[in-house]
């Protein structure tokens, strides 16, 4: 298979694999958890970044890249379900009415997502800062793809 | 040592491991990740009590206790830095004052938190459901004791 099929396959899966716990997570719930998601692994993305930047601590960047991963697998598919389009009272939501109708684009943006930050793991797993940066490069053209796309705030 | 001891170092290794790229965050970002990264173990939490509840679907099982570990260990200590004690604005927190007075405590408590959590991560690769709801009562316990002490909002 191309590469490019499998990483749709991978988000796929990525947005299937929370589905049977999915239904009793309110709308609402779904914004706020999709959000704190996000919201932790861009912690954890500026915690490698000050890493490089500054002084590198290998256990430090091993565990944020630990988290990141762990966010891109953790099936984040079930927090887009019906519903949880557009705003709900407080909980804003800056997804675009676009993300709920391109099913395929947005797997295979996830499925990059899961890819790059399972390559960043491995690579803080070595220690080598300049495979760290090369790989949090990626992971971050992962991120700013789907923004660009389907996030209505920047 | 005793396994008391130990735990407290735990704990202590995990507030210490952000330590070096924490100067950067600001008050109210440390108040706003800190709650999202509760937020997202507890989505997680959530997926798995649904499947200790229903279906057992081990591979999404592993994928969230994978993330809750992930929360634990992510040096969380670094989110609660000099003046983050308070809200700020519409960053709102729930944290008493005391968790800021009582280091040692809470570095106890989040070590519990490490300790089990990395337990769960262990039975969810297991498979064994018996185990994983083993597991998830101790890292729930752990919840509970620090928002029981430390957390104004139950």
């Amino acid at each position: 298979m191309k590469k490019a099929t499998i990483t749709a396959i991978l988000g796929a899966v990525a947005l299937s694999l929370a589905s049977n716990a999915s239904a009793q997570v309110r709308p609402e719930d779904q914004i706020k958890y999709r959000q704190a998601a996000y919201s932790f692994a861009a912690w954890n993305m500026g915690k490698i970044k000050a890493n490089l930047d500054g002084t590198f601590d290998a256990a430090q960047v091993k565990a944020a890249a630990t988290a990141i991963a762990a966010v891109a697998g953790s099936g984040m598919g079930a927090l887009y379900g019906p519903g949880s389009e557009k705003s709900i009272g407080a909980q804003k939501t800056f997804a675009k009415p676009e993300l709920f109708q391109n099913g395929a684009e947005v797997g295979k943006l996830a499925g990059d997502f899961a890819t790059t930050a399972a390559a960043l793991a491995k690579a803080a797993e070595s220690g080598d800062a300049a495979a760290v940066k090369t790989a949090y490069g990626d992971v971050g053209k992962t991120c700013k793809a789907c923004h660009d796309q389907f996030r209505a705030r920047h």
